[in-house]
């Protein structure tokens, strides 16, 4: 119970600076994957950001493990969070805790309802994991010899295509590494995905259901 | 309360006009798009019609934010109508207020289960949307040098095969400004084609249900 | 009540001819389209045939209307078996009046769980939804100068991939009338799968949390 | 009553080793289609490990089929566990039956959330067959004249993009075999992981829907 309440404590804290840290991550990764042209001390830069936010991710996920007081079960049993820490691209994923994080910020304010809370954020997520999976896939195929994926234009358009599921295949990867990156996007993009339709859905259900009893007799 | 009065009152004044409005509208824009060999003053006149539509729709958001009573807040706060402003093109998102005046005119008709009307909406809307990305990815597309969508009858197959998620790929946007329009449809188009799906799916469980205790024995 | 009753019996009593005079519309269109090496009496048995079952689902058609007691407005409340009366190779979306046929018959016999019949009766609709329009696909496009669909083989395959909704795109239709036909099977067809998808996940869903129940402690 | 129980002390006994020989089962049956180069002694062993696996399914069904008592109509009842035994490939849809024999075994660990079971057990049952689908279509393809999956990478792309309806349609199988493995995987596969999906979905909606009372005054 205390330990929970140091952890809830800790990501309270923690929860804006690593929101920040995150942006920046993906910010410096796309310096150094679309700024072939930049001049050299902005790539070192970027470089140095990208390493510091990632050192905070670590500091974070050691704080944590700390703050548990589990052993080295914690790794096994945080999957989603140690898998994050070696792949820091696959942030978005971790959703729900940045979810609570925020939840707990602004608790005074009016809240969304239950379906918009859950489209937002997974429509947040989906859209920040494949602007990483399109600069992941940029990076490993714009170079390839039978590259269909040339430009950054391009990735976007791919990544935006296979979140989608439609796959039109005009563009695609073809170096093992790209449809590394597709598969992972493919694996956790449509089950978030998944999750706005599915809301939207049930929104639109709710939100017909109740404007009927609207029309309805008032004694009803 | 007051406001919500005035609002609702203003609402089902203006819906029959802004319904006219939207369909007149959309086909002004596809004789825009699609009349290249009409007559000079046909053209005109369809330039017209789409400008006089889309400043009705400027009206009704200015009389609604004046009703509203809210200061520039209104803008954040009704986003999408925000948007269906400057796109008029997207107005078929709009389904739940186009949903809402409609079921006040007609209160005393028999309605519709609440799965039918989710479907009859959503499907509505996603048909409406399709026909707009049609045009208007003819219009990006069909004069592009490596063009895919060459007629018309292409920019409506690619809208049904993109909007079913099954996304061939015989014929694709090429341009940015082509593959924007498909990056909206999809966005949109399948939250509302899946609320069709999943409405769908619920009727058919309800109904399996309900035939299933009709041949149960009565006292159960 | 009385019209209701006489219309119930009615069904009763024709569900198993207008079930096997579906089946002989499938093989005798089938026949039509893939027999062309058939010596000629039998294709015109089965023309025969096709229409004789078509004039059957129009004496149906007739039959309800006369009972329903109804004016013109059952044509139009009764679009769908309107609709299918005029394209019959449609008859398996009206999946639900197959099911309550079916399920007045064989009262007596152990019922399948809700799930098991919503998916066996939506997979079933599917799967001769796919087959008419492989059938119809491969009439219209196999003589079409740049067809990619070419033998029946090649339209099942086609069928199937637009019904997952996959859509590889290695054969499309290119004919306006084979792209309408595939736009008919998406509609349908994907609303159907989707009842399938559902309401196998739902299935799991209840069979895992039964299964969580059973090892739990007796007396919960 | 007691049949159920011998047949369910069957199921505990024979869980572990049959979930051993169908790991055995999918690892030969892979060193048969992917071992060309490999010594001859190791290809006859392969071959006989996969006969031996197969012959411990035979085993197991007519165990069951003994205990459960009924007569021939336990293929017919049984049909999913007769078709599994003729292709043993698709023993991973029988994911219920190991989720009910995993959860006999360790009844006194603490229990996952349903949502997240049905996850698990649906997303392993998802790359198990799509393992199964990728070696198969491999074994078809890889040597037909006209064949877009040439390696075993190829084969794994295209089973990844099939199960996630994305069918980008770069590489596609194109022998009869080939196309009939594919059905069969978009078949299973799908549902599986539309079971993946929406319980991910549920899952969603149920965490934000529980972290919003966690704001909400203790009281409620």
């Amino acid at each position: 119970m205390d330990d929970d309440t140091r952890t809830a404590r800790w990501e309270r804290r923690a929860g804006t600076p690593l929101a920040v840290a995150s942006l920046l991550f993906l910010v410096s990764y796309g310096v150094r994957i679309l700024g072939e042209g930049l001049p050299g001390p902005v790539l070192d830069l970027s470089l140095a950001v990208l390493y510091g936010s990632w050192a905070l991710f670590v500091v974070d996920y050691v704080v944590r493990w700390r703050l548990s007081g589990e052993g080295p079960g914690f790794v096994h049993r945080h999957w989603l969070d140690s898998l994050v820490v070696v792949l820091p691209l696959l942030r978005p994923v971790r959703i729900v805790r940045v979810y609570d994080a925020m939840q707990d910020r602004r608790q005074e304010e009016p809240r969304l309802p239950l379906q918009a809370r859950v489209m937002l954020y997974a429509g947040l997520a989906s859209t920040l994991l494949g602007l990483s999976a399109a600069l992941a896939v940029y990076h490993y195929e714009h170079n390839a010899p039978d590259a269909s994926i040339r430009t950054f234009g391009d990735a976007l358009w791919w990544a935006v295509s296979t979140l989608a599921t439609v796959g039109y295949g005009d563009v695609v990867p073809v170096t093992p590494m790209g449809r590394l990156v597709a598969v992972i996007l493919m694996g956790c993009g449509l089950a978030l995905l998944g999750a706005v339709t599915g809301s939207f859905s049930s929104y639109l259900m709710q939100r017909f259901a109740r404007a009927g009893d609207d029309v309805g007799p008032p004694g009803r």
